[in-house]
């Protein structure tokens, strides 16, 4: 498969993806995925697709791959189509899409290390918000923390507040209480994100959506999540062991039910 | 022309651009183009093109176009290649080079209209300072001027500081000096900006590179830069007339002499 050289999502990162978790051809969290990336098309400016275009394609996908009665991962792309030169979209986008299935990484309960990195979160563009295809600053956060030997980055704003990981989000546990950064920050609105809050809410756990300074952050229970990981602890930050808490494992069981 | 679908410059935003002007198949400032594409790969930890690959994608691409003998604008694109899912770089990244041409912009002395945009720059993101694959935030940052009709945006940074437009760099006149917003505001290390600061040098006049906030920019001289424009007044900025001054008219007579 195969776009011209002329396109937005190639030519200037215009453009939004979606990654999906699939077992045996069962999208999951579709409809937050769905919403999310119509969300974006309406940031961005741009048409939307169907869904029933989208349910093609990445059934197609799963196909060429035989991945169809598999644990597989599906990215779905949606660019802004082909755009002459300059930033100027042309008066009539015609966005293209395309989607491929690769197999779903081997699941682990294994914890993840952190290393906090210099590149920055943009808070104050929507942008940050978003799956787009300006996703450079992730790749370097990503590059970053694996030269410091970590497995992820913790991203700041530029604030030097807490915003995420770069392919995941970030949470916290103090006082029995579930702290997330706040959208606001420059945080994806990930779908993970999105079932974990709801799942507190469940278990009748208190979780605050804050601005918080990376300095104000002890060594406090911590996971990460996003859509093809689902939940996992982080065992070290910046080389500090954190310790372990059984709410997160809680909540990783309520997601996995939802 | 196209690219595979796994391409990282389509994926993720993963890859630099630079945009030349030519004259007669003529590039100019080819050793700046040159020198801030090659940085640009360090800072991303991609491999390099050969000057000589460039030149001759560039070359190529006039004649595909028929613009050889003619004013035109070539854009050379050099992404991180293909890379499979996520975040992560394969281990030998073979990255991929493809040029275009195009017919020059009209070349004008009308003045521009700015308006000052909601999206900012990432002054936390070396990306900042380079022409990368990621431009999202500066196609947003034009339709949103576009919108409130003026013909270029006026970029603020987190700390709303003057950083630069969203396809040229800013500068301005006070008290018969010079000023332009520094670098490190996350303003893009532009070819002509450069230009402009040694001819300010060469005809005695005094460039500040600066942090200035937006709310002490009174209505004072005003112009942009970039390689396809070269040096335009501003005439405009959010409604408010701004007026002319010939230091402007003279460095861009000394720039179109370099």
């Amino acid at each position: 498969v195969t776009v011209p050289t002329d396109d937005r999502g190639l030519t200037l990162g215009d453009g939004l993806f979606e990654t999906l978790l699939v077992e045996r051809g069962r999208l999951q969290f579709w409809d937050a995925h769905l919403a999310r990336l119509l969300a974006g098309c309406v940031t961005l400016g741009i048409p939307d697709p169907s869904a029933a275009n989208l349910l093609t394609a990445a059934g197609d996908a799963l196909e060429r791959a035989g991945l169809q009665d598999s644990r597989a991962v599906v990215r779905l792309t949606w660019t802004a189509g082909s755009g002459g030169r300059g930033l100027d979209r042309p008066r009539a986008p015609a966005p293209r899409l395309f989607a491929a299935a690769f197999e779903a990484p081997v699941a682990s309960s294994r914890g993840v290390s952190l290393a906090t990195v210099a590149v920055r979160r943009n808070e104050g563009s929507a942008a940050s918000r978003l799956k787009t295809l300006s996703y450079l600053d992730n790749v370097l956060a990503r590059a970053e923390a694996a030269r410091a030997g970590a497995d992820e980055a913790l991203m700041l704003n530029n604030r030097g507040e807490l915003a995420c990981a770069a392919a995941a989000n970030l949470f916290w546990i103090e006082d029995r209480r579930l702290f997330t950064p706040v959208l606001e920050c420059g945080v994806l609105d990930g779908i993970v994100r999105g079932a974990v809050i709801r799942a507190a809410a469940g278990l009748g756990v208190e979780c605050l959506e804050v601005r918080a300074q990376r300095q104000g952050l002890g060594a406090v229970p911590m996971f990460i999540t996003n859509s093809l990981i689902g939940l996992r602890q982080v065992d070290r930050l910046d080389g500090e062991a954190l310790p372990a808490d059984p709410l997160a494992d809680r909540l990783a069981e309520a997601i996995a039910a939802a």
